[in-house]
C-alpha cells in the first residue's frame, strides 16, 4: 500500500507511522529542499487551515508550503471568528468546509479533535496540534532537521526537555523515535513528567529511555537536546505553572559542556528556556528547524493532495 | 439588458431579481458544477471580503469560489481588526477598498449596509448578509440545491421554519420564491413570525402562504422543509431567546412522517434544531447545500467580475 | 549602487532616502499605474504581512499590490492571534517567518520594531508603521499622489495638519520633503506639535517650515493641505485626547477660500476632521491617495523582491 493510500484519511497521529512510512516521507521532504520544480504540483487545489487555537509558525508554515506548491489557502485562525462561536460542532464544521477545499489542517484544544474530524471528512485531515495530545507534522520536521544536520536516528542520543506532560510535540517526537534505536533522556521537573499512558506506549515498543530531572550531567553524551516551552495555556492551576516555568534555562556555559556534534533544538516559540546568547552558535539549530518545516510540509501536502 | 449589466452595482437584494434573472443565474450555477474548465476566468482579479460580523461558511465559500476561478482574495473578518475600530464610516471603507479590488463581498450587522456600500462603490458589491435583512446569494444557492435535488420551483410545497423574524436567509429565500408558483408554509413560534413588511411584500406579489406554529401536521405534504437556527445574536432580550430557542427539534420520528421525495435543508450552522441522528439520511441535504454554494458563487463571481 | 542594492535590508525609515532614491522609486510607481504587464513579476514569491497593530488599508493595500504582481501573501493581523501572545520576541518571530517568505511587511506599536526586525532578517523588511515613529511607504504614496495630481515637490506650499506629535505618516512625509525645496506649514494644537527631535532633524536639513495653530489664514497660499486624524490610541491620557480631538474640522466654507490648484489629502481613516460635504470636490483627493497606494507599493515590492 502506497503512503498516499495508507494516509488517505490524513495525518492524525504519529502512531500510524511505520519506520518505512517515516523513511519514505523524510526522503520526500529531503527532495523538496531547494526544489522549485514542483511549483505547480498543487495548482488549483485549496487547503483549509482551521486553527481553533492561536498559532503563528505552524499555520504560516503550512500556508507557505501550500503556496510554494502553487495551491491556495482559506481558513480561520481562532474559534472567535467562526461559526463555532455560534455553537456549531466540529463534525458540522468539517462536513461544511470539506466542500470548499481539498484538504484540511486543523488545530484544536481538544485531544481527539483531529481524529473526530477525520471520521467525518471525505478529504485528508492534517493534525496541526490537538490539545496536549500530538503534533505529528512537527515531529516529522524535527526528524528531517536531525538527519539533515548530520545525525542518524538509529543510535541517536537525544534529550527531550521541558513540559513532557502537556507538550504535544514531545509526544509525537518520541512516538516517531520509537521506530529507531534511539536512546531518549526525558528531562523534566517531577510535575511535568511524561504521562503514564505515554510511557506505557514506549515500554511496549521497547524504547530505551530514562527519566531525569537535571540535564547538566548528561550534556556530554547527547547528540541532540530538544527543548520545549512550558506552555502556560495548558495549566489549569497558575501556581503549578509558576513553580516550574523557569526550571530550565540553557546557557552559554551549558553549551561549553557539549560535544562537537551536539545540536540544540526547539519547536518554538521560545520564552527564556534557551538563552539568546547562544543563538549564533552553529550548534543552535532551532531557526533551521523552522526552515525545514517548509520542505517537510511541502512533501506532506504534495503526497496527500496531488492527483 | 444582460444580467451582468443589470447587476453591475452588485447583488444587494433578492427583490432585484426577476424570474428570468433567477433562471439565468441558476443555469450558470448548474454549469459550474463539475466544471473545472473556467479555472482561469478570474485570473488577476481580486475579491475583497469585508466581514463586519463573524462567518465561517459564507466567507470561506466565497473565497473558495474565487480561488477556483483563478482569482485572489483580500479582506478582514470582523470589525475588531479594521479601521472601523478607529471610527471610520462604511462609505469611507468602501471608497478605499474599491481601489484594492475588483469586487467587494460585505457582511454587516446593519440592514442597509450593502445598499449603502453599493451607493458609494464603483465596483460590484455582493451582500453576504445584512443584519436581519437579506442574504441573497444564500437564497440563490438554496434554489440551486432544490432544483438539483429533484424538485421544481413551480408547485413546490416548502415549509420555512424557525426564526422568520430575524432570519435573513428566510427573507431572501421567500422573496426569490415569490417569482414562482410555490406554496409556502411559514412555521415559527408567535414571537418569531415574519414581520409585517415582509408579509406585505409577499401579499402584494400574490404569494400563496400560510403561517403556522406546528410542523408535524403538514410533514406529509411538504417537498422541502427549510429549517433555520434561532440566532441568539439577534435578540436584544435574552429571555425572549430562552423562551423560543428549543421550540423545534426535528427528529428521526419526524422524518418517518415525510414523503419519499421530501428533503430537509438548513443554511447552517445548526445548533440542535435538527437532530444529528438523521444526518445520514438521503433526505438530509444540508451539507449538500454547502456543496452547491461553490458552483453558485462561482457563477455569481464569474458573471459580475469577468471581463 | 542600485536602489535594490541600497535597500536590500528593506524600507525602514524615510531618512534612508536621498532625493535620487525618491525620484527613482516615484518614477517606478508612475510606471505601475495602468500597467498590467508586470502581472507575473513576483510569481512564486511570498510576502508576509505581520500586523501587530490593527490596519485595514495598509495591509490590504500591500496584499493587493502583491497579488497584482502575481505573488502570494501569508500573515497575521494582530498580536492576539500569534505566538507573540505566548511571549515570543520580535527577533524570534522574524527569524522564523523569514523561512516562510521572501519579504516581510511589519506594523508594530513600538518605534524601533522595524529596525530591530531588519537587524535579524536575511530578507527585506518593510516598515508599515512603527508606533509614533514612521510610515515611509505611506509618505512615498503621498508624494506620488502630489505629483500625479499636478504639483511639483520643489516650491510646494504644503500644510500638514493634525496630530504632528504622534502621527507617523507626518514624520515620514516631512522627512521625504526635506529633500525638496518645499515650504511646510505645521498646523496643530500646541499639545500636538512636532517633537523636538523631529524639528531638530528638519532644521539640520535646512527645511523651511513654520508652526501655526490656525489654518484659515494660510488657506489661500497652500497647494496641498495634508490632514491627519487625531489618533486616540496614541494618547496615554484620555483627557488630553478629548481636549484636542475636534480641534480641526475642514468644511465647505474652508474649501471656498482655497486656490484653484489646491488639493486636500488625508492618509485615512478619517473621523470628522474633514467634512463629508466636500468629498465630491475635485480638490478632495484622499480616496485617490488610496488608489495611488497600489502602484506605489507594487513598485516597492517589485523593486525589493523580484529576481
Amino acid at each position: 500500500m502506497s503512503f498516499k493510500e495508507k494516509f488517505k484519511e490524513g495525518i492524525i497521529t504519529a502512531k500510524d507511522f511505520s519506520r518505512e512510512d517515516i523513511d519514505y516521507i523524510l526522503q520526500k521532504g529531503k527532495e523538496m529542499i531547494h526544489n522549485n520544480k514542483k511549483a505547480d504540483v498543487l495548482k488549483g487545489k485549496i487547503l483549509a487551515t482551521l486553527f481553533f487555537e492561536p498559532s503563528t509558525r505552524t499555520r504560516l508554515s503550512f500556508e507557505s508550503a501550500m503556496y510554494r506548491l502553487g495551491g491556495n489557502v482559506i481558513g480561520f485562525h481562532t474559534g472567535d471568528v467562526s461559526s463555532t462561536k455560534k455553537g456549531e460542532s466540529i463534525a458540522d464544521t468539517i462536513r461544511t468546509v470539506e466542500n470548499y477545499s481539498d484538504g484540511i489542517v486543523i488545530r484544536h484544544n481538544l485531544e481527539g479533535a483531529a481524529r473526530l474530524a477525520a471520521k467525518f471528512a471525505k478529504i485528508p485531515i492534517i493534525n496541526a496540534g490537538s490539545g496536549s495530545g500530538e503534533h505529528p507534522t512537527q515531529a516529522l520536521l524535527d526528524l528531517l532537521t536531525i538527519i539533515q544536520e548530520g545525525h542518524k536516528l538509529d543510535g541517536l542520543n537525544i534529550g527531550i526537555m521541558g513540559d513532557l506532560k502537556y507538550g504535544r510535540t514531545v509526544h509525537s517526537l518520541s512516538i516517531l523515535l520509537s521506530n529507531y534505536e534511539a536512546n531518549i533522556y526525558f528531562i523534566s521537573p517531577k510535575d511535568l513528567m511524561l504521562r503514564k499512558r505515554d510511557k506505557d506506549y514506549l515500554q511496549q515498543r521497547q524504547v530505551k529511555y530514562k527519566e531525569i530531572e537535571k540535564y547538566r550531567d548528561i550534556l556530554n553524551i547527547l547528540d541532540i537536546l530538544y527543548v520545549t516551552r512550558i506552555q502556560k495555556e495548558r495549566f489549569a492551576d497558575i501556581e503549578e505553572y509558576d513553580r516550574v516555568k523557569d526550571f530550565y534555562v540553557f546557557t552559554k556555559k551549558d553549551m561549553a559542556e557539549t560535544n562537537d556534534n551536539f545540536k540544540i533544538m526547539h519547536p518554538l516559540p521560545r520564552i527564556k528556556e534557551i538563552s539568546a546568547e547562544i543563538d549564533d552558535s552553529p550548534k543552535s539549530i532551532y531557526f533551521k528547524q523552522a526552515y525545514y518545516g517548509i520542505p517537510m510540509r511541502k512533501a506532506i501536502l504534495a503526497e496527500l493532495l496531488s492527483n
